[in-house]
């Protein structure tokens, strides 16, 4: 393996010096060195973007490398050609398979798919008015139900993870007709297959949970307890099918009445609507929100130092010890999201904000969130917290950030989980421009 | 001034063909060219950066020209530099002003100023709680109170546009008194003042709109009624003081009832909160959504055609004549911007989307949305509109957008209003790679 180690180096020693030749006669000789990576996880098409030589970049491509391959700092070959102007580079790289240009400017590419927003259903919104149609896909045998208690699924635990208890029509038929049952329709499996693909409904209940737990025939199941905690134990696609059922149900969980007149209120649309039941009351004229589900945008932002190599982070009391995360904040009616930024920054923090850049952002159903994630670049650097908002709140460096995302021995800091938007943003500034 | 045009027709060649001696004798003897514009907008500035011209660029900005000047195209000097790779021009031009790079990569500036996002005020969220600093500044002198009937603030208007009609302590403090008064704290004024600044309310009454309009002294006042038409008359400033004013009475005036136990509310912090008044109600134990005003996020975007040169835009039986705009819609619980995108324009269009990119954002106070704007790339073009949705979709070509931006005779189609996001939306892509 010396050997193998030495060949590698030569292999990117060639592409970083714009050796056509070289580079295309060892991958001849040696297919399999395409993909290799040498010192903080840099393939040969990295080291060919950072320094500009655009055929060894084509012939790397013809090749079939995996141009969406990172380094260390979570860099692709494309983040590095762009950040060195490169542009003819960049824009090979970014090019879309039949080898069209991109239509937008940039790169498409946001950060690390982020928990809870994969799609793996189809919502069919067009159909939760089809009672019809929904209510024959309730008694179809590749129908799958969900149980929720107290706004927790029911889940079966293993070592690694949770996942979701499947159950069909039999098994949950009798709770289907009892009044306090909620029946949420979430939608059909994406994945195409030759007969029609399975339809998930979600169903929250208040019955006993000792009892609901005997319906299933898995073992460790259990309601978690702690949503905040318990829920980020999930696969991508079961996440996000978790973050559509629990935002929903939360919601009909605190809106059984009507808020404009009070009467009681009645379940419509799949699960999507409430109506209220007093014919007379306002809610019935025209289309008004308090009949839907309610979605809160929230700001998350990574507040940039103005040198441009630190970060401002801060603490709740609630958080683990030595946990800083991203500050964040709802946004307020008649506010534009890069305002909500400035305002929530300064109101924690005390730190003013100047430009704003969104980054990605993230079902959050605790309850019904919807964060939007932000770089935001500071223009002071006093810190003055506010108590009764976060406990603390410091500047990391760069290097610091580095050292607790890679979990090094004693980090300055713990960051979230990588299931929040809070520890991607903070990855995705991270891997902005550094090593490059 | 056959002289002057042939002066700046030179100054400009000077410009482009990178002429740095010609362009700097040019300015000592005639300072005023330095701004000057030929053909579609272009300045001095903009030819030496779409030509690369570094030194020229250099020497304009010493001499103070203008460098957020747009052409015909609302580009910037920064956007076509931007545009030809021109990288060491581009930095140069969005430095900040003592000499920094900037800390963010791409161009922090959104497209033009959005109507209803200009905050005018400091919302001064700490000061909600403190009824004593709230009471005291309610019989100020200098405090100023807007008047809203319906959802309508009180206007004066003028042919060219409408401004708000502003009270005194005294003029309003009998409506202070009454119980079915809801009254609003929206903030203090930012500008720097030697004394306080002026604090602001909102006050909302369902006093008789006729016997209201009696208290101003102003002529031609009124309270509009057609909130979507009438509501985009203001300046930036006031049109940000309705956005929030008007959010906020609006959820008031639709969340008079606790939605978790159906009973009364009494409104709290600065109008900013509504309790249940039922000691015994869940909402009152933990923080719960329920007592905060509703913000409700819209996905509303440009989608681009495949091949870059055409974009959808869809129409409602309500909208006037011809006009055609961007697709919109609410995001579900549970479900990213991105995802929202696809979801919206696949269900009212039919066409698919790939790569959607974030634009900005604009506060829409009827009653209480944020419209989050954004483009998408289309990655299919057949249209199948959805008629329960909207009444016609279809792709319209680049120039035939730039021809209803600038009302040619017989454009293919009406524009929206410049005080919306669609009309930016539009109006962004155009000035993003046109006339380069
Ligand atoms: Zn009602
Ligand atoms: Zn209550």
């Amino acid at each position: 393996t010396a050997d193998s180690n030495e060949m590698v180096e030569r292999f990117l020693d060639a592409a970083a010096g714009g050796d056509l030749t070289q580079v295309s006669t060892m991958l001849t000789h040696t297919p399999s060195l395409i993909n290799q990576k040498g010192c903080n996880g840099w393939t040969a098409l990295m080291f060919a973007a950072r320094n500009g030589h655009y055929s060894v970049v084509e012939a790397l491509l013809s090749h079939g490398c995996d141009k969406l391959s990172v380094n260390s700092s979570s860099q692709t070959a494309y983040d590095i050609a762009k950040f060195w102007g490169h542009r003819h580079i960049s824009n090979l790289l970014c090019q879309t398979d039949d080898g069209c240009h991109p239509v937008l400017p940039g790169s498409y590419s946001n950060p690390q798919e982020i928990y809870f927003s994969r799609e793996m259903l189809d919502r069919l919104g067009g159909k939760r008015t089809d009672n019809a149609w929904l209510d024959a896909k309730q008694s179809e045998p590749g129908t799958i139900y969900l149980l929720f208690s107290n706004l927790s699924p029911m889940v079966s635990s293993s070592q690694e993870d949770d996942s979701l208890c499947r159950f069909g029509y039999e098994a949950v038929k009798d709770l289907l007709l009892k009044p306090a049952t909620t029946l949420i329709f979430l939608g059909v499996e994406k994945r195409k297959k030759v007969q029609g693909p399975p339809v998930w409904f979600a169903i929250g209940t208040d019955e006993d949970a000792a009892e609901l737990l005997k319906r299933c025939r898995e073992k460790n199941c259990s309601f978690p307890k702690s949503a905040n905690r318990d829920l980020l134990k999930f696969n991508e696609e079961e996440a996000g099918v978790v973050a559509q059922a629990r935002s929903v149900l939360a919601w009909h969980s605190r809106y059984s009445f009507c808020p404009t007149c009070g009467s009681g209120t009645k379940l419509d649309e799949g699960g999507y609507k409430r109506s209220c039941l007093n014919s007379d009351c306002r809610s019935l004229k025209g289309v008004h929100n308090t009949c839907y589900p309610r979605v809160d945008p929230v700001v998350i932002m990574l507040v940039i130092h103005p040198n441009g190599n630190q970060c401002l982070l801060g603490r709740k009391t609630i958080f683990p010890v030595g946990m800083f995360s991203c500050l964040a904040g709802f946004i307020e009616p008649g506010e534009a999201i890069e305002d909500a930024v400035r305002r929530e920054v300064e109101e924690e923090s005390g730190v003013k904000v100047g430009p704003v850049q969104y980054v990605c952002c993230q079902p959050w159903p605790m309850p019904s969130n919807l964060m939007i994630g932000c770089l935001a670049v500071a223009i002071s650097t006093d810190i003055k917290v506010d108590e009764s908002e976060i406990e603390d709140a410091r500047w990391f460096t760069r290097q610091q950030a580095i050292e607790s995302l890679l979990r090094g021995a004693g980090p300055a800091f713990t960051v979230p989980p990588s299931q929040t938007i809070a520890h991607q943003l903070i990855r995705h500034w991270i891997g902005m421009n550094s090593n490059l």
